[in-house]
């Protein structure tokens, strides 16, 4: 057979850009750090499509400008609330090392009372900015008469979700995690014996014990939850809602979830009609180095580059442990390219480039690049399986265990501990995955079936997002699971109707039994 | 805001037929009847692009032709069965009618004591299909040396999809129903709460007694297809199949279900990564009618034309039932196209044409055209979806009840029972569906919603039978939940495990504080 891979994406893609629509109206609410740089992808295509683009940001905000080309501002200045600035990501860093060392009974206890802290720091700041949003009435009448088409959010703290229920605006999400964990769960089935909870390092096929830890880390994170997230908000919701508005219904009141997976890279896991995947909207083809970095690429020779980043919110790692990754670097025939902040390591080899930043994906799709070692931060990753590379995984916070967990156990990656880091272990990681062709293989299978598809993610989000302006929401795609109770949800109220009535009447029989045994004693004694 | 529609579908259409890919060798295993009509659309495309088709049919087949351009053929004799032609459906529909005028109590036993019956017949005659290929050594030889890169089936009877497990081959399902009703039961998760059951003329918004009756037609089906359907085949599967083989493995194992629904006409509900909707694949753009017909249409006038068609399957109604359509008919000021077989109504109307067959999607699509007499399959049901034509429904068999309960519960049609219809509620039904603008406003929204899509769903059914051939399956579609025992799924065994342990541990604490307690007594009475 001679099937010729069709690559569609780029064809369709061209032809649905010159194919554009005018003139939408989009509120912006987004979040900060990576999620700011990723959603912006997507703001940039709506933009080149005509539309019109207004964010809304707190005046605390580190990654999003107030003066743009592509959007139009509302500053929002919330009152004080605790720091969620580089020194809370810094303080969760160092926590994250020293958990990692812990025994893994003690490490989870530890990590639910970190994640409940955490949980109450970011919604809180989070209460803030909205309170501040639609306590400021000419704000609110500001935006009101904007006569916005749609909202686009990234719903990890619902700003965006209660100001669009607020304004009764169609709603979209750029969306993975929601609430304590992945998005899904707030909408579609999640039986938790093949799909594992977040955080858990559990995957889909999992023994009786393990589906015992994720059942009850599914028990856990619902009441997490609604114990500590939903009554954050429930005073503001009574202030400025209708009565009866829940958090979680609001929630699940968006129109088109545009979910940041692929299931190249998740568990495939059930669903909903208005779920629709970008997982690596993000990537794109390698564009041209700068001068200098192309000519230290080339020098590498035969042997091709190393690539190394830890993400944009990790600074520096301890001493020991950056001093123990420059040693095994400088013992590889390879050149390599670390983007790295901080004091220069002692033991640094002269095959290593040292860089504040870089253009990674460009980097990525390098021909000389051999492989990535790599915090796991979602957009690495994706990056990673759009141009192939095999990665050697660093993880050291939040979904970065669960993201690297997932190329592992296709073996794609390799992937080691922080914390515990010596010279000879990360020398060993990198041999290992340089000179074992599995690796390679496995994650060029990724990209290959990740890269066949009709639409691109990037022409999916938008095709959605003016699918819901042209129609002013997608009703038809949302389910009738939403307005029902849980217990209803689950059949349990039917269940207890359907045991009462079955004990009702074999009591009733019972009874009626004994009645007619009895009259026919008592009759048979008065004949007698 | 001004969004032109983008009409991405006919474009990318264009551009993906163009992006062709040589030569897949693809075994088609279809059912008859209007399913074979609908797969036939799908083969004329791959036939298009190259693809070599081989159809596997029974010597008894009425409607898949011997000699074909489109594909090469294998005849297969099966042993005699109870016969499943012309006479038989005329049976069925004779029993339909007489069920409708039955209460709802005992309409429900007796249907399922038909439908009992129904699967008993149909399956048996599948299961000597099936027997007779797999029995057959130099054919199962011929097909395996013919290596067939993909099969393509319509699992509503499980011929292919044995065939296809037996081969191991990748598998592609054209599918709407599977067993006992809906096919998304045996993969997706279904809570009957609000995923209405097959038959059930409920929708997803339930009172609670109507739930529990769902709740029950549920598990009614469960059985049907546990005791009924499953012991057809289990002597089969032990004689060619691996141990452990089960019929419900085998089917859900195909890598991809493109599903004949499209969510303008069926209840959102959950749904799996390898789940394609491909709902109206088969409509296009009106052609141009024949000179006669044509002219039948001009000659409407500014009244218009009433489509009528009972489909394929569907003979002679009784002649009370036609007579008093055709009264109706008559004293109309629109004209009438009928499709129509049997003896001529005496009551027919100089403004109504019969005719024994006719272009239905073309005159659908025919600007003169003002609404659809159907009996509600699903062919013409997505074709009045495309074109924006509101219906009048008889309703007769299977399917037919729940399809036009979907356009009803969004009213874009009116649903009149046949078997008691009288001239007067036909007329009266007929005159509500041309007068009352709901109708038509809501069925061109349907259309528009339907219309409006990146992909075109033929295109998408292509593009993904390709797929699976390029990649010689799509596992990384495939959830784990298949592998898990239906206790597992659920989590009972780990319930248990829980209810257990905390019972355990709640009856040792007791034990051991009266045990602690008892000391300390036994001291006390001691020093007393």
């Amino acid at each position: 057979m001679d099937l010729r891979s069709t690559q569609l994406s780029a064809l369709t893609c061209l032809l649905f850009v010159s194919s554009c629509c005018h003139g939408g109206n989009i509120l912006v609410l987004p979040e900060d750090g990576s999620h700011w740089v990723n959603i912006q992808v997507i703001m940039r295509n709506l933009h080149t499509r005509g539309h019109s683009l207004t964010v809304v940001r707190s005046s605390k905000s580190w990654y999003i400008q107030e003066n743009s080309s592509l959007y139009n501002i509302v500053t929002v200045s919330p009152m004080e609330t605790e720091d969620v600035g580089p020194d809370y990501f810094k303080m969760l860093i160092e926590r994250s090392l020293a958990l990692q060392r812990m025994s893994p009974f003690v490490r989870f206890f530890e990590q639910q009372k970190d994640i409940t802290n955490m949980l109450k720091v970011f919604h809180n700041a989070a209460l803030q900015m909205i309170s501040t949003i639609l306590d400021d009435a000419a704000l609110v009448e500001r935006l009101r008469e904007a006569k916005f088409d749609l909202l686009l959010t990234d719903p990890a703290f619902p700003i965006g979700v209660l100001l669009a229920n607020f304004l009764q605006l169609p709603l979209v999400y750029n969306v993975r995690w929601l609430n304590t964990g992945d998005a899904h769960i707030q909408i579609a089935p999640s039986p938790p014996s093949y799909i594992p909870v977040y955080n858990s390092l559990l995957h889909d096929q999992m023994s009786f014990m393990q589906r015992t830890e994720n059942f009850l880390r599914h028990l856990f994170s619902l009441l997490q939850e609604r114990l500590i997230i939903v009554p954050i908000y429930s005073e503001l919701l009574e202030r400025h809602f209708p009565p009866g508005t829940s958090l979680l219904s609001a929630q699940q009141s968006a129109d088109i979830w545009l979910m940041r997976v692929d299931f190249v890279f998740e568990f495939p896991r059930p669903t909903m009609p208005n779920v629709v995947y970008i997982g690596g909207f993000q990537c794109q083809p390698a564009q041209a180095l700068p001068e200098d970095l192309e000519e230290f690429m080339q020098s590498s020779g035969e042997h091709g580059v190393v690539i190394m980043s830890l993400g944009a919110v990790v600074g520096a790692l301890p001493k020991t442990i950056t001093e123990a990754i420059a040693t095994a670097f400088a013992e590889i025939p390879q050149k390599v390219v670390w983007r790295y902040h901080g004091e220069r390591p002692s033991t640094l080899g002269n095959n290593t480039l040292l860089l504040e930043w870089f253009p990674q994906n460009d980097l990525l799709g390098h021909p000389k690049t051999r492989m990535f070692v790599s915090h796991g931060g979602t957009n690495g990753i994706y990056e990673a399986i759009y141009h192939g590379v095999p990665v050697l995984a660093l993880p050291i916070l939040f979904d970065q265990f669960d993201n690297v967990l997932r190329l592992q156990v296709r073996s794609a990656a390799r992937v080691l501990q922080v914390a515990t880091l010596t010279s000879q272990e990360f020398l060993e990681g990198l041999k290992d995955v340089l000179e074992n062709p599995m690796y390679q293989s496995n994650i060029r299978k990724l990209s290959k079936l990740h890269r066949d598809r009709p639409l691109s993610p990037l022409d999916s989000a938008t095709f959605w997002i003016e699918f819901v302006m042209r129609h002013k929401g997608a009703a038809h795609l949302r389910s009738e699971a939403n307005n029902l109770p849980w217990y209803s949800y689950h059949n349990l109220d039917v269940l207890a109707f359907l045991l009462a009535f079955t004990v009702i009447a074999l009591l009733t029989s019972v009874y009626v039994c004994k009645l007619l045994c009895c009259r026919k004693s008592i009759k048979k004694r008065k004949v007698d």
